[in-house]
C-alpha cells in the first residue's frame, strides 16, 4: 500500500518516521517543501529536505531540533571573525555546522552541474540509506517571501532564523510558483497513492508552497477521498514554530478548525489531538470527517500509531 | 623604506615573514598570484592569498604546509559520503578544512555582493591583524591552465592537488590575463617601492600569472635597478612543488641560471643559494648581478637574513 506525504520539516519528519514503521519504506514518497530553500555564501540550502533526511537517518541533533548530531562549528567561527571585524552582523547569522556543510557542498556542486534537485536529493538519501523516496515539490526555484507591515520582503530564513519569527506578517508569497513544474514523479506519487497524508506542518509556509506548484493542489484535491490531514495546531498553539501566529495574522483561526477550513477541499479527514476533542463537531462542519487521537509525537511509537490512524481513517 | 614583493604561496609567505622582521610591516605590499584561484562547490578559493595570510598570522598548519592549524575535516567527511556513494571520485578530492571553509564562505559572500577581491582581501587580513598590505595581482578572474600532451586543459588545482603535479605539461596559459587590469594600488606599489622583490615562488605558475596581467611586467621592468629576485631553484631542484619539472618541460634550465634567464629583464640582482655558488658567473652572464647567500628559509631568522640580503643587494 503506497503512501504519499506532503511534508514540511520537523513535524513531517516525525510523522514519516512513524509511517515507515507502519508500512514498507519503499512504498512511501514524501513531497517536500522547497520554499525555504535559500542560497547562503554561494551554497544552496534545502532545510526541509535535510531535516527529513537527517531525522530518518537517525542523525539529527535531537536537542537542537535541526542539523546533524556530533556537529562542530569551526567554519562559522572563522566566518564570524570576518563578519564581526567588518561590522557586518547581517552575515553569519545563519548557522551552518561543519558536518552539515558537506551536504550543502554536495548539493551545490551537483546543482552547478545542472543536476535537478530531485536527482541530488535521491543521491543524498541513498547515502544515508533511507528506504523511502523524498521528492522536492519542484526542481524549479521557489522562494517563500513574507511581507511585513512596513513593506519589507523577508526570505523565509530571514524571517524564521534571523528574526526568530518575531515580526508581524501581512502576506505570504511564493516566488517562482507560477512558473514552477512539479518534480518528476510528484503527480504520479499523489495520483497512485493508496493514501495521501498532509503532515502536521505549517499550513502557510510549509504545505502552502508545495500546493502552490501548479498541478499539485489539483492532484491532491482529486484524491480527496483518500487524503487525510493532521492538524499542526494543538490546543490553539503550534507545537513548534510560528504557525499559530501566522494563521491569526493572515486571517485564519489558530485552531484545528482553522486548519480544517484550509484543507477541507483537499482532504476528507482531519486528525486532531485529544486536547481538541471538543472541536470535532466544528471541524466536521467544514465537510471533513474528524478523527481524534494523540498527535504529539513524543516518540516513534506515538508517531507510528498516528500514521496507522491516518491510514485507517481513509480505510487503508 | 617601502618594499613590494611579487608573491606566490609558501615560499613567498616565508620570505614575507622575514621582510616584516626587517622593515616595518606597514611599508610592505605583497602582490599575490590569483591564477590558482578556483571555484569549488560554489565557493571561491584563493590559495596563495590564504597561504600568505595564514602564515603571517601564525595560524598555518606547519606540518601540512597549507591551511589552518587545529583544523577539522567534518564537512569533507560528509561530502565524501555523497561523492563515494554516487561513484564520483572527481568530487571531493580538494580538501577544505572546516576552519578554512569560513574564509571561503566570507570571500564568496562578499564577491557575490560585488565587492572586489582586493577589498575582501583587506577585510580578511585585517581580521588576522596583519600589518602589511596584500593585493591580488588583479580583481579580475584569472585562471592558470596547464596543457598536457593529450590536449587536456587542467586547472591549476586539478594539476597541483588532484594530480599531485605528476603529469607532463606542454604549455601554461593564463586565462583572462589579456583582459585583466591590475588591482587598485598594484602599479603604484611597484612604482613607489624602494625595493621590489620577486619571491622564491614558481616562476611559471606563481610569478608568471602576476606578470601576465597587462601593465605589471612593464612596471617591474621599469624598476629593474631596484628589483631583486630570489631563485626558487636550489641545487637544481624546487624546495617544494613542481617548479623544477615545469621549467624543464617548458624548455628552461632547472637551475638558478635558468631562473636568471627568465628574470633578467625584470630584476638587476638574483639571489642564489650557497649550494649554487659555482653558478654565480653563469648567472651574471645574463646581465644580472648575483648574490650568494642561504635561501632555504628553515626559520624566521634565515628568512629575515634573506630579506635583509635582498634589500642590501639593491643598496637599500
Amino acid at each position: 500500500m503506497s503512501v504519499c506525504v506532503l511534508a514540511g520539516g520537523v513535524g513531517a519528519a516525525r510523522l514519516l518516521a512513524g509511517v515507515i514503521r507502519a508500512v514498507d519504506a519503499s512504498s512511501v514518497t514524501a513531497i517536500v517543501n522547497v520554499g525555504d530553500d535559500d542560497e547562503l555564501h554561494g551554497l544552496r540550502i534545502s532545510p526541509d529536505l535535510d531535516t527529513i533526511t537527517y531525522t530518518l537517518a537517525g542523525a539529527i541533533d535531537t536537542d537542537r531540533g535541526w542539523g546533524l548530531s556530533d556537529e562542530s562549528w569551526q567554519a562559522m567561527e572563522t566566518l564570524r571573525r570576518y563578519s564581526t571585524g567588518a561590522g557586518r552582523p547581517d552575515i553569519g547569522w545563519f548557522n551552518l555546522g561543519d558536518r552539515d556543510l558537506g551536504t550543502h557542498l554536495w548539493r551545490t556542486t551537483r546543482l552547478n552541474e545542472d543536476a535537478p534537485l530531485s536527482r541530488v536529493t535521491a543521491e543524498i538519501t541513498a547515502a544515508w540509506n533511507l528506504g523511502l523516496t523524498l521528492l522536492p515539490a519542484t526542481d524549479d526555484r521557489l522562494a517563500t517571501v513574507l511581507m511585513t507591515p512596513s513593506g519589507d520582503a523577508l526570505s523565509f530564513q530571514e524571517y524564521f532564523v534571523r528574526d526568530q519569527h518575531e515580526v508581524e506578517v501581512t502576506e505570504v508569497l511564493v516566488g517562482g510558483a507560477a512558473e514552477a513544474r512539479p518534480a518528476p514523479g510528484v503527480l504520479d506519487a499523489i495520483g497512485d497513492a493508496g493514501v495521501v497524508i498532509i503532515a502536521p506542518s505549517n499550513p502557510i509556509v510549509s504545505i502552502g508552497p508545495v500546493l502552490a506548484v501548479p498541478g499539485i493542489r489539483d492532484a491532491v484535491a482529486a484524491r480527496r477521498d483518500r487524503c487525510v490531514a493532521v492538524s499542526p495546531i494543538v490546543g490553539g498553539k503550534a507545537l513548534k514554530g510560528p504557525a499559530d501566529r501566522l494563521l491569526r495574522e493572515l486571517g485564519h483561526e489558530s485552531s484545528a478548525v482553522g486548519v480544517a477550513r484550509i484543507y477541507a477541499e483537499l482532504a476528507s479527514v482531519l486528525v486532531i489531538d485529544e486536547v481538541d476533542a471538543a472541536l470535532a463537531d466544528e471541524v466536521e462542519e467544514t465537510g471533513m470527517r474528524c478523527v481524534v487521537m494523540p498527535t504529539v509525537m513524543t516518540g516513534p511509537e506515538v508517531a507510528e500509531a498516528l500514521a496507522r490512524g491516518c491510514l485507517a481513517a481513509v480505510g487503508a
